[in-house]
């Protein structure tokens, strides 16, 4: 599906002669094109789901081998398979067998550090349009990662670091108390369709497993989860009962299915949990809260701690990607960088050197609700203290006050966090704090942390970054409404708001607009103005021509203007 | 109309028998209050308008006198009154004789200066909840305005100043091809109940003078407006056939009416129009274009500069506060922070010491579109060159990619002008660069606005401004929704998205949320932590209490925690 009809995909072709990466060319009125990174993928069947075209790639190493994976129980997919003795809704597309590695770490920080420059970074050269070496050196470094489970040959390569474009995720996810697979499979291409760069599924419901295992084949980006979440189901939802055991099958697992990410939040210690105690808001992130649950229940270190080597070796036999949870992150302005959103920060770098020594890679979650004042602090210090590792936040929200417009408070955050160094942001919608996002509210998210992103990218001087919001103010100068609709991040939003007050068809192509109406229009005189002075004269020819004015100005009290008034940079 | 069951309306009381400050007071479950600023007024039949309560504050002074105003001719109301005749909608209730100063500057900043402390001042420091002395001050050094126009004693005193509470305005008026009096009465209503400081009345349409007689007779906001819109009618929308003349008589005609700031375009002057040709948008302010139109059909100076010290004896006489129009800035990122722009800039700051001389008070107008590494420095400028005059921006937008976002675009480039300085935001809606803003619009413009400002008065440490955020981050994480809901700015969309996935009443009561349903909670989790250690108990003594961990902790590689380690202020 493209949203507009002057959208066609392109494909730009690298070396490898099967690396093509998509791009959507906007074809404008003008005989202009302008081509968008996509994030679409080529569309599936959700009975099928997608062609795994990286198969070939993979097998290539020669450093994995497939095997008989672990076998799917009733409880994978929690407890109304359990009651029912069946799970609903399974998967009907190829199964195939899960890969792994044949010995040592088969990660694209491996490679990286090997030297070794894969197609996955050439598609990703291409992809940011940079040098493939600065792909490969930021992933050595750590700096940027390459989510790409070898179980997931469907996705399309992407890369997280601030070097390159600030990317997006979009949280789905069915929980106890709604939505079905079809509505989550329906999400995830509502998502990337209007731009998501990666899809976390948070399912906590009914046939997690299921609806995990539809997501993933469909799914042509990184899929990131919190695999805590399914290990709580199949305690049925009691923290107590959690152990390491259970935990690292439901890992194993995911990673069996696809997983390119998961979120981990081996950061809450037992001694950090009390310096919540006094917050106005406690623990809100859920997965810190069940950990901090587990740890005061059996009053001993949290598990994901003192099993993280563990972790990190079936992490790099996958090449799963940490996203090491931020689980005592401020849930109110008030509560942040306080004593245990900190201490949890410095834990968590101690965990990403830890990943590293295992060529793992890893991202750092990051808050969730933060003043503006302390917005740069926040990524200075985890730039600081995890290597420079790229940091992964939830919004954050400038504000507490505005409920039902949290997409907003936290597009604030957002772009003022990613302007300052931030690698990814995770979108939050309009019904955060209030309730489950349906479908279009996964659009509005998607689209706020989208414009989020870009200004950030044009803040940070990206290299090209603002071609598009000159493509489209130049659109805008020249009347040519439906390019301006044509390179929106909304095409159909922007239409339909224009038709709203001039529906005629001729409004699209009239040189006019409803707020000032036919009579008179700015942008016309301004075009006046270029046709007298035409867009090439500069201003001091433009002033020589009317020095017969000068004295004129001078009587009547103009300053003259001096250009050493003005700042070197202009 | 208040907005919430929960909202009642409550009166501080001056020294003043007469000065009577209303808050909206939400009355919370737990037996609490909280005090919001309130901008609704008292309400009123629109037939009728509200009480002039400030007439007595007026008539106290001695310096004023109430003379035969200017008769309204059928022009006044543009060319459809001069086609039938006769003007629609005619205001039907009381006429007031205009009032005028009898020699003198009425302005707050004449009083300000003279050590006088008006009821007006008063009436603000109850407001802000600040010493009146520092009302006086700023004023006194213009770096805070009190528009208060003698022929709009129904107004409620607000200041505008960086030392004060962010202000938002509200753009409403019809234009040549929308909308009716009753549409744009019903507009500002909806403005002022959802928190707009001030409301300009743009219209450009028909009726312009009745149009504005009925919003500032009920309007309890200050009023601003762009006379050179109604002027251009007045000449049949052709900008060549503008004259001083035809202006002035305008702005007399405003004067008289009641209108308390007004955008004066005199700092395009004729040598910075050719800085524009090679713009990306050249000229999109519509009161810019026209000027600048103007100046080159003559190739004469711009009369509003050249008759500047005139508007500034007409303002004083009325205390009218200028709004120093950006005629010339950026309608592109591409743009900001050019020749063009900055030239403005610096005839504004001139303008702003000349109108100071009158005792007339200024506000400065500022963009538009900029990228957000430029904002910081936007609102530098400003405060240094034009002698720290208030800033009122609009937006600015931080990205060109999203129409149909661009309240969210521009409230992030808003949060951030107004965190480093800027005192009142002009609010950008949805239907921005589309179309006409219609009451849903008008909404989101304002609350996204609020939401902006009260981030910025967060960011810069506002004394209590975190108090609002704190009040609902409480609620929430004690479960008291009901409350959630009536501290929200939009507590109606607030519970409506609650009860999109949670319906039945007693969820409203209900110790989880819809987003980890009821088996599990994160923020029952932490009231268990908060249960177990105490609100009181310190991180320290907490600690102390696992020291028979400790040892354990060690073992497991745990680094204990170093107080040091954390930078002071933590």
């Amino acid at each position: 599906m493209t949203v507009h009809p002057a959208h066609t995909r392109v494909y730009k072709r690298g070396e490898h002669s099967n690396i093509e990466v998509p791009y959507t060319r906007v074809a404008l009125t003008n005989g202009e094109t302008f081509d968008r990174y996509c994030t679409e993928g080529p569309g599936s069947d959700p009975q099928v789901g997608l062609p795994p075209f990286r198969v070939g790639w993979i097998e290539d190493r020669g450093d994995t081998e497939t095997y008989d994976g672990r076998a799917t129980q009733l409880v994978d997919n929690g407890r109304a398979a359990i009651r029912s003795g069946a799970a609903r809704g399974e998967w009907q597309g190829e199964k195939r067998e899960p890969r792994r590695s044949t010995g040592g770490a088969v990660t694209q920080m491996a490679y990286a550090r090997a030297g070794i420059v894969t197609p996955e970074m050439e598609y990703v050269a291409l992809r940011e349009s940079c040098d493939v070496e600065l792909v490969r050196s930021e992933v050595a470094a750590g700096r940027a990662i390459i989510p790409a489970n070898v179980n997931h040959p469907e996705s399309e390569p992407m890369i997280i670091g601030r070097r390159f474009l600030v990317k997006i995720n979009a949280n789905i996810g069915n929980s106890a108390v709604t939505s079905s697979i079809e509505e989550e499979v329906d999400k995830l291409t509502h998502a990337i369709t209007w731009g998501a760069d990666t899809v976390m599924d948070l399912s906590t419901g009914d046939d997690i497993h299921t609806t995990r295992e539809w997501i993933i084949r469909n799914s042509p980006v990184p899929i990131g989860t919190v695999p805590i979440y399914q290990a709580l189901e199949k305690v049925n939802g009691e923290a107590d009962r959690l152990t390491w055991e259970i935990f690292r099958d439901t890992v194993i697992e995911q990673c069996e299915q696809g997983v390119d990410y998961m979120t981990i939040h081996a950061g809450v210690l037992l001694r950090y949990v009390p310096m919540t105690a006094r917050r106005v808001t406690g623990i809100v992130s859920r997965g810190g809260s069940i950990m901090a649950g587990w740890c005061l229940a059996h009053h001993e270190e949290n598990f994901l701690y003192t099993h993280y080597d563990e972790l990190c070796e079936i992490f790099a036999q996958y090449d799963v990607s940490f996203s090491l949870g931020d689980g005592l992150r401020p849930g109110s302005t008030a509560d942040a960088d306080d004593e245990a959103q900190l201490s949890e920060l410095r834990t968590l770098a101690e965990l990403t050197a830890r990943a590293w020594e295992h060529d793992v890679q890893v991202m750092v979650e990051g808050p969730g609700h933060v003043p503006l004042h302390l917005v740069e602090e926040n990524v200075r210090l985890q730039q600081e203290w995890c290597h420079g590792a790229p940091f992964y936040t939830l919004g954050p929200l400038a504000t507490d006050i505005a409920p039902g417009y949290d997409h907003i408070t936290s597009a604030i955050g957002a772009a003022t966090i990613a302007m300052h160094g931030t690698a990814m942001l995770c979108y939050v919608t309009p019904k955060e704090h209030l309730g489950l996002p349906n479908r279009d509210d996964v659009k509005t998210g998607v689209i706020t942390y989208k414009l989020a992103a870009h200004a950030a990218d044009i803040a940070k001087g990206h290299p090209g970054a603002r071609d598009w919001d000159d493509a489209l103010s130049k659109a805008r100068f020249e009347f040519r409404w439906r390019d301006q609709f044509a390179l929106s991040l909304d095409p159909v939003t922007a239409e339909e708001f224009h038709d709203e007050t001039l529906p005629a068809d001729n409004a699209k192509t009239a040189h006019f607009c409803s707020m000032c109406g036919p009579k008179f229009c700015s942008m016309r005189i301004s075009q006046d103005v270029r046709d007298r002075f035409g867009a090439d004269l500069t201003p001091e020819d433009a002033a020589l021509g009317m020095k017969e004015k000068s004295a004129e100005f001078l009587e009547l009290g103009g300053t003259v203007y001096v250009e050493e008034d003005v700042p070197d940079r202009l």
